[in-house]
């Protein structure tokens, strides 16, 4: 490839990189804004935690184990063991042409970035009741170990690649794989306390800060240029610039059939519904944003926000406590999407949606039994949930000595 | 062209569309963090929808109708009713050269960002008093069609153009639009309850969040790199690494003249004027942030900066209740900006002085015109206001059933 | 060089700058998070001030007084007082090729955006009790004057780059010159009333906004994918790209060991250590960013994490009052990062150690000695320190008669 167009792909995916980066500031302003101030220190731990330690093991495993593709191949000892395995290649010429069209080292830290997204999806989920220990562990086997091998099915040209899969950004492989997870850890951990009363009715637990919860979708959104945008794998212009209008008008259309439909249905102006709207927009049209149409991401989004607000009804009515809607965004909306490459755009066909749902089931499968496993040894061991003290007093002030407003003053005019 | 430098182009395009679509975040905030806190999710809400139905209403009708430069060709039926107009070119050239030096899908996207901000504009002057369903018809009129009309008129090659009228990246065509209509929409809605005493004496009504507007400043400052650096509409390395240089010193000088004349005038270190002051300077160059020197940029800021106090004190003595300075920032600097390219410059001359008036008249002519004509007819059948006690009561109770802080409590200690 | 390679670094740098830029905006929001409530005007107050009037001055003195090099050659009249000495070049082919790799705009700005960086890192640890004026006067001559003279020795070409001493993107250039001063600073100063009680006891002083800190350090970790990817001064896909893994491992790293030290020390997991366990991470790799694997930035980053715990204490224990830990973050581990040069990485070695300690050595001499004498005169002459009765009551209302939530509620249900 000429030199300079390698310089300019390279550029465009660091710029991507950085803007997944930003994603995780974005989930972290979105979830303590839908949960209550008690439990904020502990979300913004949670959060800063995942992004760390997922950088830390993508380098010492994910990144060898989900590439090249073959997961028997990516845990023989030899790469499994392979600590500080991102070592330097021995000469320029390597790191600037491992892969096809930008460098090793962005390789790396694209799929880090995304790597570290699936532990964060989970995080909303259990939010304001798990331990954080069993969290911290839970995280490190997710997005070390079980992130990167269903990423090597499809991304690593592993078997559902083979098969005819079709994800383009991680419908799937990203906000299902975490998805599944949260699906199943609200399960285990149950509701918090006051959310499902003994009368059936179904108590609001509001949360502490809408404008940060609102600043949060906006950078998730301004994040899924990159994550959308850098799965092109290149700065190819025709390609990235029409992935970055079908992800837009997604997420649009999909904030607003969430304020239409929550409107017709409550009969308010819902924010929190709208916003999630947006997200599943995003969500819906990552697994085909470089195959539709216009038209069809608009149709997709619209169909996504739809869902969200159904989905979100539908889970409370499930005895499902998930504060912060992430199943219905990230697994429901994920699912959406994935099948909506064998419905909309240019592999639209009944073949294709064969394979999709081959895709969801199988990841789905795995997903959930990993979680589940992972989960249920710490709920036998360690324990998954704290306290109900702790949940009560909130676990800023238990598990760290510290409140997210210590000095916070009413003025006194 | 070079097929590589078309890339390049199309990156930094894509890149600037990015930072414009973060205005709308940094708009948020700074609305939120001067307005009063029950009004806040109300705020949050017609932002996220402005930018929402202004995307999908820029691919429906708004960008047919901007290009190529003529309304009466823009409104035929079959691009007036061409919906998704924005089909997919069928072959990846046309979807690649279609525009010069980046792709048809790049151009929508930068062009979609833009037009959703003149509503955005409006949005901050009408808050906590005006009707959310009479906003979002506003909007929809305003963005969907005169936003472009006006747009056309100079951008779409229109009469305007044709004239040697100057207006590199619109402190005319984006701000004055928007501001326009906010001085029309202020007008008829009248001030907040408080703003104005019976004896005659003006009633501070304070923001509720000074952190976050200042955050929303800097949003919108790093968002102006894209603004203005896209305008050049090419990765043209001497005019867009000028045009950010020139943006951001009259933003330093602006923010430096506002501070001055206020410590001068009210011997106070005032923040709030310090931020209006950044952001006049940066409407003020946006108009000719491309032929401008050094020194240009940073008189043309400092003028702007001492416009804005002078502006917000003017627009107080008309009994104008303008509640984040919108008029005095968009209109005002957006006019002086404007004005300027007559003065400074390699343009400056008595003829283009001549051209830059025609422009601001015509325009704001057309947008007051068009504003008045909204607004009254929605004023006369629907209602423009909300009552006073939504008013009172806060509009997020009663049009959102929702707090902004809804958990928020006072730490303990 | 080729005319689209020459664009794709341009590209590149202004994207740096912009990135570079963000900084500001993390520094403000980690500041007044950790500060109290009623210093939260001033804290951006000033934060503001800085950018702007650091953007000002480098167009005015300190791009000529930085570059190229001799700081004797930068104070001759001619280009000391060459007020807009920043002149547009009289044909494009100057601005555009003044420079190697990019415009002599990028150039600027670019160095712009760092100048005003050493005067935030002061802002932070002198914050809740520096009289603003004076601290205005400070800025001005050090970023102006001391910062651009201590630059030229190495950035601008002087005698500590013919040396061999080792900077990439400025542990010590950067970090360390703000890092010394705010030592003097708070020396000076002396410590807010009630953080060192006569029983000997250090009572913690709690900050009131620690959501705001959290998006702060992930603003500031974005922006130093700019600081340093930008300090490559090209777009080079293998320099730039393995910068960013360097940088990205070294917070990470630094934040999990923060974190580890501290539940060990403290038994508890402390956010705020995490979160300065990253910036010490960020600050540790800058000297070398580009000259060290992967392992090497791990480990690099890890010890800046211990440091980092360690040097909170010690310098509490000092009884210097720093309330951001700008001092552990900016000084010691900017010393760590220089001195790490010599240890890890390509140039390790005892030569290599020497100059990197000579290097510490003159700069932190220089720094402390300029930022003794203007503070000294300040203080004999307009006085350091605010008011007993205007730090009680908090600057904000003293000094801008303004409070940072001036209508904050708590909600009624």
């Amino acid at each position: 490839m000429d030199n300079t167009l390698f310089t300019v792909n390279n550029v465009w995916m660091m710029i991507c990189t950085a803007l997944v980066f930003l994603m995780h500031l974005g989930f972290s302003l979105l979830e303590i804004g839908l949960t209550r101030q008690k439990n904020t220190i502990n979300i913004l731990f949670k959060n800063v935690f995942i992004l760390s330690i997922g950088l830390v093991l993508y380098a010492l495993v994910g990144f060898n184990l989900m590439y090249p593709g073959s997961f028997i191949y990516g845990i023989l000892p030899d790469h499994f063991f392979n600590l500080f395995g991102l070592s330097l290649p021995e000469n320029g010429l390597t790191a600037e042409y491992a892969h096809g069209s930008y460098t090793y080292w962005t390789d790396f830290l694209f799929q880090g970035m995304f790597a570290a997204t699936a532990a964060t999806i989970v995080s909303g989920a259990v939010a304001e009741r798990i331990k954080l220990g069993s969290f911290m562990i839970f995280t490190i086997i997710y997005v070390g170990i079980v992130y990167p091998i269903t990423g090597s099915w499809k991304w690593g040209t592993g078997w559902l690649d083979g098969l005819g899969f079709y994800d383009f950004a991680g419908s799937t492989l990203v906000h299902s794989v975490g998805g599944w997870a949260a699906l199943v850890a609200v399960w285990l951990l149950g509701a918090r306390i006051g959310k499902f009363k003994k009368d059936g009715s179904i108590g609001a637990i509001p949360g502490h800060n809408i404008p940060l919860a609102t600043t949060g979708v906006f950078i998730l959104w301004i994040g899924w240029f990159g994550f959308n945008g850098g799965s092109v794998l290149s700065a190819d212009p025709g390609k990235t610039s029409l992935v970055l209008v079908t992800t837009c008008l997604a997420a649009a259309s999909g904030g607003l059939a969430a304020f239409l439909v929550s409107l017709f249905r409550y009969k308010q102006y819902d924010l929190s519904m709208f916003l999630n709207g947006v997200l599943g927009g995003l969500v819906g049209i990552t697994a085909g944003a470089d195959i539709m149409s216009v038209s069809d991401a608009i149709l997709i989004g619209f169909i996504a926000g739809i869902l969200i607000v159904l989905g979100v009804g539908f889970i409370d009515r499930l005895k499902l406590d998930d504060p912060v809607g992430a199943i219905a965004v990230h697994l429901i909306c994920g699912i959406w999407g994935t099948l909506a490459v064998g419905i909309f755009g240019e592999l639209a066909g009944w073949d294709q949606f064969g394979h999709q749902i081959i895709g969801v089931v199988s990841i789905g499968a795995f997903c959930m039994t990993s979680a589940f496993t992972i989960l249920m040894i710490l709920k036998k061991t360690v324990g998954l949930r704290v306290s109900e003290v702790e949940e009560q007093d909130g676990l800023d002030i238990h598990e760290h000595g510290m409140d997210a407003y210590p000095d916070f003053r009413l003025n006194q005019h």
